[in-house]
């Protein structure tokens, strides 16, 4: 099954971060952009060419050292139906480069709708009697509050097509008490949510124990890492928050397994952006990415033995 | 503010209906179908075109007697980038005719992403100077699991332009119990999201006494919507659910205020699919759409005064 896919990947970098490509405009080298708002103004095609860019200069420069990429549709999205167009481009290329793709979108709806979600961005369109796929990522992140009917359509895809998809479980972001930590009955809100995460995957284990389904558990709470990672043993965990929201390697080892296993730590900006921090001008960005991706690496080994 | 001028629309055509546009591939009459992939092959392009030319059809059918549209996002989103630029153009279209334009996003994410979104959907992008806006939609529907962070960077837009957006709070489907139901202290957790709705758009309130932060509550819950539009009286709600999910006129009407106000219905099968029941090729689908749209209207107006 699916996390199986990633748990080798992760294995045979001995790194579990997954590198976000959360480009706003503002993040791209001045000289990418300009090369592109020289030739088409300052519009939104511009500004996609752009961003495909420097995502892919990105995922060349990551390739070798990270297992995966988790590209974040809100940024493409913004840039509208070329955003859209480059997003397609940015999740074939980083697969080609054999880079597992996480699909950040947390879709989150029901019946029809969800299915065709979990089409759009896990599986295939029929088209008379041909199969298109679409964005076609390796896995998605879901959002889980419209219930199971919100999940099932993602698992049917995942089961189908040896996929996997995140359910939002514990937040990394300061409000994220607001709903997820109210006591419900004996339980906590988050809980339930992990509690069905891990009760609706359980049909798709595979050889490293973990379900198709996992849950995004933020590195800002690492007593509830620990909880989480007690009372969920077959779910593998996405954890945002690291770095720039505060967590460090010293949390976010409470994901883990004792085997170094089933979760990945995701960082963006502090990737991403690492070339306005060399004092030069944006030429020297895949440099300054793969050096901060090996300091991350480096620092996550320390604390987290990978077997 | 923003559902002052849905209610404007919604008083001008006696009529508080909103027609989704949700069109699967399989929802396009053929000889609409037939005529691109007859030009294009069975591909997304063809589809998408398809599925623009009927929605455009359907606006076209509907801009008399419904105040407003509501593109799911899903059904665009499948069929790819161009399917992107398809939803643009239905968007642009809709407006054009006097339509307000409800995207069925149900995004929810944090932060700088939280604001791409909001970007994305009522506000616009800046490339160097220049502003451009992107899908543009009079307003949005949310999702809050991730609290108040997820919300406020389209309370910003609504507020900077005029618009307005919708929070899931109880939502239509079978399972929104799961989550949604959970006894949290004195309040279900509906009720937490609800009040959360309301507290958030307190700053925001148009001449009809409506917040430009709106709630998501179902047509199957009748006891549900008369509680909630107790309790939320300054939020506008969107009730999906009404017809092939089992919410009747009788359901829905627990939704509106004593002068009719402050609520708006969704249908989207049975008006896009009148024409699979009208025994015909599908080439009268939009007086098959119209006639549906009709028959919701009278339908309404017979339990709910529009005042």
């Amino acid at each position: 099954m699916s996390f199986d896919v990633l748990q080798d990947k992760i294995r045979e970098k001995k790194n579990p971060t997954v590198a976000g490509l959360d480009a706003r405009v503002e993040y791209v080298p001045p000289h990418i952009l300009e090369k592109y708002t020289g030739q088409y103004g300052q519009t939104l095609q511009a500004a996609a060419l752009a961003v495909k860019e420097f995502d892919c200069g990105l995922i060349d420069a990551l390739a070798d050292t990270v297992p995966a990429v988790k590209p974040q549709s809100a940024y493409f999205e913004m840039l509208g139906w070329r955003g859209m167009q480059a997003l397609e481009d940015v999740i074939a290329y980083a697969k080609s480069k054999g880079l597992y793709v996480i699909a950040d979108v947390k879709r989150g709806d029901i019946g029809t709708t969800a299915t065709a979600y979990a089409q759009a961005w896990l599986g295939a369109v029929q088209v008379g009697d041909t199969d298109c796929p679409v964005f076609d990522a390796d896995c998605v992140t879901i959002n889980g509050y419209m219930g199971s009917d919100a999940i099932r359509p993602f698992l049917e895809q995942c089961q189908a097509r040896n996929k996997s998809a995140f359910v939002l479980v514990k937040t990394s972001n300061p409000s994220s008490m607001e709903l997820q930590d109210l006591v419900a009955g004996d339980r906590l809100v988050y809980n339930v949510m992990g509690d069905l995460t891990q009760r609706l995957g359980r049909d798709t284990r595979g050889h490293y124990g973990f379900n198709a389904l996992g849950a995004v558990v933020g590195a800002t709470h690492p007593a509830v890492l620990k909880e989480l990672r007690r009372r969920l043993p077959d779910v593998f965990f996405l954890v945002p928050g690291y770095g720039a929201q505060g967590g460090s390697a010293d949390d976010v080892r409470h994901a883990f397994t004792e085997l170094g296993r089933g979760a990945i730590v995701n960082a963006s900006r502090s990737i991403m952006c690492a070339w306005q921090k060399t004092g030069k001008d944006g030429t020297d960005y895949q440099q300054a990415a793969y050096a901060a991706a090996e300091k991350m690496r480096d620092e996550l080994r320390r604390t987290i033995a990978i077997l």
